[in-house]
């Protein structure tokens, strides 16, 4: 259901915002996944962007599915061409309504914006993002400053816990209280988080859309005449190129 | 005004459930503190569960202060009591509405629920909790379970980007689009981080609250027969204890 809403809206903020929206799988248990292209993530069962991992991703998963036991997987999405001003200052920021959106999905335990937990450590002059002329320096930010957009690619990443249900053997209870040995067998997916790009570019999507409409009811009047500037200045450096549609 | 709605709802959850909730820092820019009592927090400035590191703290403080830079920081924030069920399968889940709430707070870039994005790196075996009559051996969950409280702590985590209003120069633009310097100066705290520490005690003492009404319209004459275990059993391991009330 999540899963269809999010395709019309996607292909509504396309239309008429060029706005693309997507996802792929940054690390799988313990594989880091560098980040290589967008064209190779559609090429695999994973959404790894990066296809000389796949064969290490697949081996890794045989092993642990003949283990029996599961894994967990961190999912980014990154929605690029967002215009500037959609969200809220306080309460129904963007980017309190990405953290619920993605919260929501089953088996999710982090959200983070752009630097996200890397800004804990992070000096300021490391972290904001200067601005030029030709667009902004940077993208620590991850596209939300203050709860609203400032034009900057969107940047998502998640962490999926591993699956709960495997055929190892779980010390649980019974209805009773009593102590029980709890195992599921049948077919069970060893990481759910393989599943969980085209969900979470989803939830991006329809979160989007919702701020899209709401800030055309509050604003569609309203014209500016601050300067436009590109999300990424020429030369600007941000972890993960943009989504561009032409790839 | 969260915080004095957050100081109504933490004294009506601890009247009626017996709810504590309690945040400290848990790292300051590259410092981590390690966490040694809950009796610290409120003896220094940051909220640091660690007498022992606040001269560390201060004297890192006092050098970033003279360098004109700013930094992050880490909180944790955990409620211990909250009963079994409270929370929603799919959309208005707990660990939704506690992502959305502290998205909400300015300055966080990240939001982790229990183990967060440690269950990526996990096996299943590592993250899932286990049960006994005693209760639970374990808090990887940090208490949410498929959108729902499961009766352990509710263990939260928040990433506090570093201020952005600094002295030191930063490349930006002005109305008319052309490059300019700026730098701000005045008062301004080198780490705004020290001081969320009671907004985000707040945010989750709301959302509990939020939650405990919600459940009692739907579920106030349901009596179940299940058996009541302890969120954490005798000998049971969690990275915190819990906030009890007589500390």
């Amino acid at each position: 259901m999540r899963v269809a809403a999010g395709a019309i809206a996607r292909k509504w903020l396309f239309e008429r915002y060029g706005i693309v929206i997507r996802g792929y799988m940054a690390q799988l248990g313990p594989v880091e996944i560098p980040f290589a292209s967008w064209a190779d993530v559609p090429g695999n069962a994973f959404f790894a962007p990066n296809q000389a991992v796949v064969p290490q991703l697949e081996t890794y998963m045989d092993e642990l599915r003949k283990s029996g036991d599961s894994v967990g997987a961190r999912i980014n999405v990154v929605a690029s061409g967002v215009p500037v001003g959609w969200g809220e200052p306080v309460y129904d920021r963007l980017d309190a309504d990405i953290a619920y959106a993605m919260m929501s999905i089953n088996a999710v335990k982090g959200v983070e914006i752009g630097a996200g937990f890397a800004s804990v450590a992070q000096l300021g002059t490391e972290h904001s993002d200067q601005m030029s002329p030709e667009g902004f320096l940077s993208n620590q930010a991850g596209g939300v400053l203050g709860g609203i957009s400032t034009g900057q690619d969107v940047v998502v990443s998640m962490a999926i816990k591993p699956t709960s249900s495997t055929r190892l053997d779980r010390q649980t209870i019974d209805k009773a209280g009593e102590p029980v040995v709890v195992n599921t067998h049948g077919r069970h997916d060893p990481c759910v988080g393989i599943r969980a790009t085209p969900i979470a570019e989803a939830m991006l999507a329809i979160v989007l859309m919702d701020h899209a409409l709401r800030h055309r009811a509050q604003n569609a009047d309203v014209s500016t005449a601050t300067p436009k500037i590109a999300g990424l200045a020429p030369g600007g450096v941000q972890a993960v190129p943009s989504p561009r549609a032409e790839d």
